[in-house]
């Protein structure tokens, strides 16, 4: 029987290079994607067209978390800032956010056997997320060992990030070699109805970066000349 | 200001317990309850007259993930089984629910600056589930110490488990001295829909047990006599 892998897909750039690696490693993968009131709702209609030309299952898991507030991600009264460099944790962080996500994939993978969670996360050319450092993978890993039936069993769902140590630059690169069609993908904090990018969100402009850094012409679609 | 805190609340037994603790030990209360496609669904009713008997605030969130199912507690076509007393993880166990809970709770707390999260899990007279554990609870703190922004600034939001050590008589003895009235509280794994208990699952064996112990007349609700 072929392994199975939860695939933590948002339809971005990092994820969906994600998928490419879990099925270039033979997983039979489940693309999991969250309807969460995100702001940028369209990336959902675009995970669906990606995981269906990647021939994988998708689930969407709504979550009833918007109405909590606290980002600008989820809460249209604060706006989504144009990029910075900035250190702190910016307003685009959706409390605990991967956390949860990573829980979900966690029950989702224990039910379907899979050995393994892939989620695209990096600890470069990244938003400054507290959730997206290996300290806190590490962390999350020794407790969903304890967390589950599974791991009493002795076995591991084993949580992979494949992207953590790679540049933006890097992970098209990578992408790129496994056939990614990154014109498909969606980063953008607040895409319009049609998918098309803003060009000026955190998310915007470190893929911008990355396509520009790799010398490969940028596909991503924007709304306005950016 | 008044200290915050956020309650897993189900309605039943143990999280009303933790409720009544929480709000004795002076926090603002937030209970959180969560509609995932359970079987017992009138628990969601009678938690709501139970957070509006505490006066205080109710959150519940939905979540999708019923369809998954893997346990007997969301999947219809398991049936619940009558208690046994065995050892073995049973097949009640929602895969990696606490974990979901306690993240989304993460979150909540996260977004309302509250201090703790109170959960009501316990390791005595309980139903074997991996994620009831106090070395599972530790994992999980430690996790989400570093999964926050409020991490980051160096501030805690602590799990607490009030139970964690107490037998199902000694939660009511708790409960009854601090004014529980456990005639409104549902803990059956398959309460019909006037939130009647069966009398014979794990939840209700270990609370008929628990009544029984401390010497108080049973006020709980039942189908058909059991």
């Amino acid at each position: 029987m072929k392994k199975k892998a939860v695939i933590l897909f948002s339809g971005g750039l990092d994820s969906t290079t994600c998928l490419a690696i879990a099925k270039a490693q033979g997983y039979e993968c489940i693309a999991l994607s969250f309807d969460y009131g995100q702001r940028h709702n369209s990336e959902l209609q675009q995970a669906k067209r990606i995981a269906s030309a990647f021939d994988v299952r998708h689930e969407v898991v709504s979550l009833g978390i918007s109405h909590f507030g606290g980002s600008a991600l989820t809460d249209h009264s604060i706006g989504v800032p144009e990029y910075t460099g900035e250190d702190e944790v910016p307003v685009t962080y959706v409390p605990a956010r991967n956390t949860i996500f990573l829980s979900i994939a966690l029950g989702l993978a224990e039910v379907t056997e899979s050995d393994k969670i892939f989620i695209g996360i990096s600890s470069i050319d990244y938003s400054g997320y507290p959730d997206c450092r290996p300290e806190y993978i590490e962390a999350f890993q020794t407790m969903a060992n304890l967390a589950t039936a599974t791991g009493i069993d002795g076995k591991q769902i084993k949580i992979e990030t494949p992207l953590a140590l790679l540049s933006k630059k890097q992970t098209i690169e990578h992408g790129l070699s496994l056939g990614v069609d990154y014109s498909l993908t969606v980063s953008c904090y607040s895409a319009n109805e049609r998918g098309e990018a803003c060009g000026k969100c955190d998310s915007c402009v470190l893929r911008k970066k990355g396509f520009s850094e790799a010398n490969i012409p940028d596909p991503t679609r924007y709304a306005i000349a950016a």
